[in-house]
């Protein structure tokens, strides 16, 4: 069943210490919307400026990914240059040009009514949430946040928390959501504030995924799945974005959802994460096949199988 | 099959968000007899000083540990202050007295010499070293080190290295032994200098167990075995310690060396490391059950398994 992304398409300026690029396709809906076109039917709802080419309109387009969406407006689009030449695992931002991005309002597009699932990827909480209104006949909703809206715009986001069933943030953030250093204790808290079930993405050591009692099915723990070690990690960017389409679009591709279905998204998002950082930008999750991503499933499967 | 461990016994004086204690028992090969005593006989080879008295003798005997290799020396024994007041990762040490374990050398009493597991814990290499050539006829070997050895007396450790089967060292240390920050290029150098397996410990993700090709059987992955979020993590303190005597006492524990053994042991490792931090020092580590164990060895199985 098809999944409607709302969030950023971007030109991507990035150092690593395995090279440089200047002004790549990026952003957070382009990385989701690749990694879940090998699962499912995507549509986009984003902003570009004049500087978006027909040509980057085809890397969308080339996947299946529905571009109806994309609003284009006067001006430049959104920019980010960073670096992460001491950290792999943080990027030090050089600049941030919102462009476009800034009075982003997200339209959706009447083709995209019957939508059945939604993902709002890290944009103003104010704006995740109208368009959650707007949507209001989808199965499941998942939903991105950061640190910039957790601690700016605390209230706007406990509107959003309500409205989303999955939310997908790394350990930094559900931390400084819950105001609590213990991320079992952490992540408690954050289920009582509206999602039934909790991602949280730990980089290179993979996610857990907690469930509010109850949701999805029964079972007291929480679910873990690993991340293979990566000879070369060559760029970051958009790893947890690309986790996010291979776990939402897997959910999607499945005709029920329940913990069995969800603890196998969570294993397909570190298999994309994992392949998003192998080349720079998009380039690894433009050339994919799906048998080469069921392979690295299996992979990751054996990682922690015990006979 | 009987283990001998070989490495510090302690008094610890310890500060954590949960609470301050002041020398209590402590030290790598206390942790590490406790935890393995769960699986198989332990041999102790280490120095105290005159304020270790019976009662303390009685905390390992009671476990059965085999208290013969521990040497009375005149004077007190080490000591260790520290506190995770900000960061339960990581300690921060308020002081080191080496006290009688300064000139600490091993001596193996006779009625250890048909022991068959050995695992040297973190001593001076040339100690650890010479520990493994008088004890020549076992049939595997573990080892840990730090940053002090690996950067203090690296030509020392190479040695020892050489004399290791597995090796068990946390990230930043194998980083830090290879030169090389890629985890999975590290643990391939790091698996040039001796060790056929190289157990790296994640602290609260787990542990990756790397094989060298062919070791302990065929296979081209490594493996790695979650740990559960843990609600209270009351004292950090030798939570890698207790690691190494879950992993070597499983391992002594069974007929066969192979990877399903080594793979099972890491998360034996990573059951054990859970217990310890959930009381100061090893109060819980005192006060377990094989039954205990082997249900949490099913939640930490269960954790990442699919149907």
């Amino acid at each position: 069943m098809s999944i409607l992304v709302v969030g950023s398409v971007a030109f991507d300026t990035i150092a690593t210490p395995s090279g440089r690029v200047e002004n790549i396709l990026g952003g957070a809906a382009t990385y989701f919307s690749l990694a879940a076109s090998y699962f499912t039917e995507v549509r986009l709802v984003a902003v570009v400026g004049e500087d978006f080419t027909g040509l980057h309109e085809a890397v969308l387009k080339d996947h299946g990914v529905d571009t109806r969406g994309i609003e284009r407006a006067e001006g430049k689009t959104f920019r980010w240059g960073g670096q992460y030449l001491d950290n792999l695992n943080e990027a030090k931002t050089d600049f941030t040009e919102l462009n476009v991005f800034e009075k982003f309002q997200p339209r959706i597009p009447k083709e995209y009514a019957d939508t059945q699932f939604l993902f709002l990827a890290n944009i103003h909480p104010t704006l995740q949430t109208a368009v959650r209104r707007e949507m209001n006949g989808v199965r499941l909703t998942g939903g991105d946040t950061m640190n910039f809206w957790i601690q700016g715009t605390p209230q706007e986001l406990a509107e959003t928390l309500k409205l989303v069933n999955v939310l997908l943030i790394n350990d930094t953030e559900v931390k400084m959501l819950a105001d609590e250093k213990n991320l079992l204790r952490a992540s408690r808290k954050v289920l009582t504030m509206g999602p039934q079930a909790l991602v949280v993405k730990h980089g290179e050591y993979g996610a857990t995924i907690f469930f509010r009692e109850g949701a999805f099915g029964i079972g007291k723990h929480p679910f873990r799945a690993p991340a293979l070690p990566i000879e070369e990690v060559k760029d970051p960017t958009g790893a947890g974005d690309s986790f996010g389409g291979g776990f939402m679009g897997y959910i999607a591709s499945q005709g029920e959802i329940n913990r069995e279905v969800l603890k196998r998204a969570l294993f397909y998002g570190g298999v994309m994460g994992s392949f998003a950082v192998e080349r720079f930008g998009t380039e690894r999750l433009q050339n994919l096949t799906r048998e080469e991503i069921d392979a690295r499933f299996q992979i990751f499967r054996e990682l922690t199988h015990l006979e």
